[in-house]
């Protein structure tokens, strides 16, 4: 690690030039007088920029060109593992957040450059001080991995955990997870733990913390207001609604999907509105129904990954879905296209599939909507085929509510009854 | 074929009361007035329903309970084919229509209660009458397919179809096409036939005709105004924006995307607006740039379908990607997760695609958004390992684009280079 990570070229003889190393405390003037800490640059390496963390806790981007000066208040001597005593205020709700991974759950250390997968309670209320004003935040570190590396095992152990939790005292719980992937780990978590008697929420962050503005904050105070003022129960995904800092929404957690790949609000609520947005210290609700169907919390906590999704496209080759058969696999999800087709090609090893005893189900890669399997000839041979139709079911939702019907029944009469069965707002009208 | 098809119930018991049959043209007195011809049903058959097509085309549902009176005016004596001699004003632009199938390219014979797939121009000017009044327009029937058994092979015979008519004097041609797979097929035809010199319009409809309201006249109108006005070339797909039937929005044919299986509004631009809007006599223009930035027609229609499309999620087996490698297949678009990821477990599969020689695209499953595969270190150990990141382009697109690729090159490198390569708006900034 240098004193000058991720700088180069005209940033670097920049740095070099005043004196300052990243970590430095210093003023700066500009087009107006900034205050923070220098921090190292991960990506998009230009050389125009240096990154300043404010107070706030806000990182910006300041362009090299604009400033005027430079001026030094402070260098950290040292690292001193600091433990803070930070007063607890008994009369706030107590929080517990999980910790998973992600973005959320990185910090950068300017000191060393590295990004640090660990977020302890004390990191957690000395870097977000609002959220000490606002609950008595317990944390536990269950593991440390970027979503794309959550695999079903994972969903398991979160559940355990949650379960240990369900007769706790606490008003609500936090996850903080990655966002590529939250959705489909709030999805396990809703049929795994129907019933959960207190609400939880998925947290993430779009933005990783050495870029300008990171909306890890945001969403975290947006989630603990959301928790200790909902009345209510379930799984939701808390993060920003769109680019502006009031709004943040909190989504079905079977009813949502990733649907940017950068923005801050990246997440969408499919074919309606976010059941909850936190706007500053109110919060509106946009449901009325209960987000469990089955009220009494009995866990079931196992999955089957023996589920493919076969997403349908113009030349898809039968043989692929052959393949899938071969590997006796127990379910199938079809992205069908539009109300819920697959071509006349596919039909013969769908035929087969339904005879082996494979879960068939279909949605669309339309996303929004709801298949209509009855309209079309095609959608009536597929019906007649044993391919079940999924409503208004997500893709990427049916093929975990799949693996986790399949791991916690004993036929396939019961796996489809409990894919049609309503068990948290899967399935809307 | 009974004189009640699709009725019954009350319904039918309402018709065979006041001795009417489906054809006849008949005056009802309920809320309105009403006169039209009685339709055959066959979707929801409740029986509480009559379908009514009024003159101005539309089909409508009347509730029987609130029919106060019914009348027949007049019974079709038998069928006659009619050969309608329409004057063709020649001061009209030219306008060629080739049919593919689909439900806007079938209509329900009111006395068999067959769907016929063909779409003749004296039917279609018969049964769209306002078209005659704008233009000229020639008929030619390609094959009759829905949508999701049109194939790679159909897209070759659309596109050698079309290339016949580069140098006609035609002003722009319509491809009425079912609207489940336009998207793929409109990226193939952009891709194809890039540069070609007029404007081609995909049009289909998401009501078939048997049901109240259907959209295809409102979209065929639409798309002729868009041809005949719009003054440039490429190949869009032109559907209603949303319910209003004020507006019809032509949408960039490699950026579009079928977002809803049921709404009249179901095609969207992805992250942006349509490029332009036919608002009743005006046509709103929403982009600067050119659709094909090759500007010299030179068509290139062929096609290599041993692509395949991985929808990468929690749990995705290795093995099924090790069985894609082994089918010799030559190349794969990954949809990732978020900004461009597949987990760790994939690696070593990659790796040996990547040995083989197979090409490797990465798209997100967030469908909008620009992959970025240096933000994060998973990113950036899937680039070592030979992805290509395919920017913003959707997942769909990136699969037909390099069907397309991959048939007209003969290198790994040429098809790396064409995919990077901004053919037709099929990558935006």
């Amino acid at each position: 690690m240098s004193e000058f990570t991720g700088y180069n070229g005209k940033s670097l003889e920049f740095l070099k030039t005043n004196k300052i190393i990243v970590g430095d405390s210093v003023k700066i003037l500009a087009d107006l007088t900034y205050t923070g800490i220098i921090m190292p640059r991960y990506e998009h390496r230009d050389e125009k920029h240096l990154v300043l963390k404010l107070k706030s806790g806000y990182n910006i981007g300041l362009e090299i060109e604009k400033i005027e000066k430079i001026e030094k208040i402070s260098r950290p001597e040292k690292i001193i593992p600091k433990k803070e005593n930070l007063e607890k205020n008994q009369d706030l709700p107590k929080i517990l957040l999980l910790s998973t991974g992600g973005t959320i759950a990185s910090k950068v250390d300017y000191r060393t450059g590295a990004v640090t997968p660990l977020l302890t309670a004390d990191e957690l209320n000395s870097s977000v001080p609002e959220l000490a004003k606002i609950a008595n935040i317990d944390t536990e570190v269950l593991f440390s991995e970027y979503s794309e590396n959550i695999m079903p095992e994972h969903w398991l152990k979160i559940a355990e955990k949650l379960k240990e939790y369900s007769a706790s005292t606490y008003t609500g719980i936090i996850i903080a997870h990655g966002t590529d992937t939250m959705h489909y780990t709030s999805s396990f978590l809703s049929f795994a733990l129907a019933g959960f008697p207190i609400p939880i929420a998925l947290v993430g962050s779009q933005r990783s913390s050495d870029r300008a503005s990171s909306d890890a904050a945001l969403n975290l105070i947006g989630a603990i207001k959301f928790l200790t003022n909902c009345k209510t129960n379930g799984v939701y995904i808390v993060m920003h609604q769109d680019e502006n800092d009031e709004t943040i929404a909190c989504h079905i957690g079977t009813r949502v999907r990733k649907n940017h790949t950068s923005k801050r609000g990246a997440f969408q609520t499919i074919g309606d509105n976010p059941a909850f947005i936190v706007v500053n210290e109110q919060i509106e609700k946009n449901i009325k129904d209960e987000f469990f169907k089955i009220k009494e919390f009995q866990p079931k906590i196992k999955v089957n990954t023996k589920v493919a999704l076969v997403k349908y496209y113009p030349g898809y080759d039968p043989n692929l879905l052959g393949k899938i058969i071969e590997m006796n696999y127990n379910g199938i999800i079809f992205e069908g296209t539009g109300l819920g087709h697959i071509g006349k090609t596919m039909y013969e090893n769908v035929k087969k599939a339904n005879e082996k005893g494979i879960f068939l189900g279909m949605t669309s890669q339309c996303i929004d909507g709801r298949v209509g399997m009855t309209v079309y000839e095609s959608g009536r041979d597929l019906l007649n085929l044993g391919i079940i139709s999924l409503k208004n079911m997500i893709p990427e939702v049916a093929l975990v509510k799949a693996m986790w019907a399949l791991g916690n029944s004993n036929t396939l009469e019961d796996v489809k009854n409990i894919m049609l069965q309503n068990i948290a707002s899967e399935i809307s009208d």
